[in-house]
């Protein structure tokens, strides 16, 4: 396939390390790439202060997993530049992704540890995944995290996702897809609405009135074009003397006025109460200017009525990676029994062998513990939430987790987890998770 | 198109902000679309404590202009969800830029206020760019940025950057051609293999030597599969046993040993110590648990032969997003005389109208001043490197840019840009730009 920078990709293949293809010829040598294999996806730790994490990028991986294959441009390349010898390009040439995976559901959230993904397959066949799975989880949950904040900070208003222009152009829409399904109700990004549904919102900027010969033909222009509903910029030139005209032009209809600069506090409650004397009580106020989580905690108690968020989220709010690992935790041996296995040399202990993960629940159906363990859960009473669903099995895609599909599901899940978690977790001070992540072994 | 991911995109156009086509049927409707306008790139602030940026992301930005179009998947979104009128997408269907852009060519350094990148076409056309071109430039020279300060710390030891885990699948190769133009000598990443020529290289995880039954067996099947100049990851277990294995397996002829936890520092000197003990004085000792500038400046002291960057490369180093805005400086009246333009509300006042830029050098050919200026440049006597080159002519793409080509030609305006300004670049400190910015008006 040809696309728009002139490349003949992507397949997801090759959004991969060149180590896993070496380990994946000397495996084929000794012949261990063909041991059943656990490798497990979990972050060690929250980002500093953080009290949890969202998972986001499941639906998007399932969907790259599914098309995970080596074309002739691929092989071509690896042979080429002598990557890997020709027993490995023969595999790679049939390669195709036939195991389990099992996960957290996206829009979940976790903990410290919490085994977020887990994938049983031949060790060939997992290793292969390890670099793509943890890029678009990495990514995806680093953004699903902040946004999560955001929409705890902003209580009942509004955020619109406005950060492509502050992040890789093809990371913007992931990013969008990521802000939805932690409660943002829309994104400026055209390729999320067309990829995932995902509602666009979005009217003019500075460089509009700039274009015209007064602000005042700016405004009647764009109230021409889209109507008496749009939102009028007015901090170009003069605030006041710009909603004065605004309201002079559109009269009580006009949908709302943003400000994207200054002391939007103060700006804010000034503002409004102009547009009140003015007639336009019904006439919104949308603020844009460089919002964090903490700014939209200090502009709650302004009148404003929805928050424009970019930068700060597309980055993860400081945090613009999840540091989500990928490890094997079990394998077969040579008598086809697994055997549970992990790194020992210091600083890096993990935990080895298949786990489950289950979320306790205290009599108010609130989370107070992240429950990992190795071999059988303990029995249901009713107070363990089990986390772990099958998104893969036997390398067919289960429904219901991508797409459009997967985001509302994601959103909705979202939602559910957060009404179960402690009230710590609307707090922004830094602090420890807000669950601890007890380890079991039955 | 089909890509991995399902979706039949993406086209650059699509890359774009909802506001971008709201306000191209807003100027549309009232005629001002088709002034001439002149656009600027540029960051009003270097991140926190920088001393200077590196421009990245051209070569890439100029082929997806080159493919900017709007294709019948775009346009029946954009009339299905009403995000646009008829008109404005009769216009969309025969998009194509046909304006010039100038800029600071890719590996060149870059101050506060430097006018990174300058459109000159009708408003309609320049602004429907915008957002697609701040996503390139924003993430590429965040990336490059960070890179070139590792460089610097690194000295004459080669860097390899290892990040694609931890950021956008699709951002990670775009972040290995911006580290390889700011001096790192190959990438993990296949992709930015395949697409812009760039070394790809890696050998062994962890997960390799845990899935074989000892660590003896792995090391075996490594030296057995890719030969002994491999490199053999030995802090799985014990480091000093692996070392000793490593050897006793491979001989003098084994090419490095990597150490990926632990003090590194310690850890690099009495592993050196003990390969040269063995023999082993040609055997490397590459390093790669969590390095930033700051690391490696610390382990210049330790016996290192070369750096794995990751985490902290793709996420530029606590500066994840260059912060560069695209601006109207100027457009034309209803006479077709250009004037310039700049917003004046409080806070972010921007210098309006079309600029020149020049690196003013002092007799020893060291960079003292940025100079921007609009009119007429001061007359060259030899101290004046004009920093603007022109890259569409006419929508036309201009030789050279874009491609392996534009990648080994921006590495080398890297070096050629850092080996021009004063030493205090080669300081990791926090402190003010390296040189100042100076405006002229002639």
């Amino acid at each position: 396939m040809s696309t728009s920078a002139g490349w003949e990709h992507p397949r997801a293949s090759f959004y991969t390390d060149h180590y896993e293809l070496t380990m994946l010829q000397a495996s084929l040598h000794s012949g261990a790439a063909h041991r059943r294999s656990v490798f497990e996806a979990f972050a060690r730790r929250l980002p500093d202060g953080r009290r949890y994490g969202i998972v986001a990028g499941t639906g998007r991986l399932l969907e790259g997993i599914a098309d995970f294959r080596f074309g002739e441009a691929e092989l071509d390349f690896l042979g080429r530049t002598g990557v890997v010898n020709q027993d490995t390009l023969d595999y790679l040439a049939g390669y195709r992704f036939s195991g389990d995976i099992w996960g957290y559901p996206e829009g979940e959230a976790y903990f410290p540890n919490s085994p977020i993904l887990i994938v049983e397959s031949t060790f060939a066949e997992a290793c292969m995944l390890e670099t793509y799975l943890l890029s678009v989880l990495n990514h995806d949950s680093a953004i699903a995290s902040a946004a999560s904040r955001m929409i705890t900070a902003a209580g009942n208003r509004p955020c619109i996702e406005m950060g492509s222009r502050r992040t890789h152009e093809e990371a913007a829409p992931a990013a969008a897809r990521a802000a939805v399904i932690a409660g943002f109700d829309s994104t400026s990004n055209l390729e999320a609405g067309i990829r995932y549904g995902i509602k666009t919102v979005g009217t003019a900027a500075h460089s509009f009135t700039l274009l015209h010969d007064t602000e005042q033909d700016a405004f009647e222009a764009q109230l021409a074009s889209l109507g008496k509903g749009t939102s009028l910029l007015v901090d170009t030139y003069d605030v006041e003397a710009a909603v004065r005209s605004a309201v002079g032009l559109a009269g009580p209809k006009l949908g709302a006025v943003r400000l994207d600069s200054g002391d939007l506090v103060a700006q804010a409650q000034w503002v409004r109460q102009l547009l009140d004397q003015l007639g336009n009580e019904n006439t919104k106020i949308v603020v844009t200017s460089d919002l964090d989580e903490f700014a939209i905690a200090a502009l709650q108690a302004a009148p404003v009525d929805s928050y424009g968020v970019g930068t700060s989220l597309v980055t993860g709010s400081g945090a613009p990676t999840a540091s989500m690992v990928y490890k094997l935790v079990s394998r077969t041996d040579d008598a086809g029994n697994f055997v549970s296995v992990a790194k020992t040399a210091k600083n890096k202990a993990s935990m080895g062998g298949r786990k489950y993960a289950l979320r306790r629940l205290n009599e108010h159906g609130i989370a107070t513990q992240e429950i990992v363990g190795i071999g059988r859960p303990p029995e249901d009473d009713g107070n363990d939430r089990p986390l772990l669903q099958q998104f893969i099995k036997n390398g067919e895609l289960l429904p219901g987790w991508t797409g459009h599909e997967g985001v509302v599901r994601a959103r909705q899940r979202h939602a559910d987890t957060m009404a179960e978690l402690p009230s710590v977790v609307n707090r922004l001070q830094r602090g420890d998770a807000a669950i601890p992540t007890i380890y079991e072994e039955n």
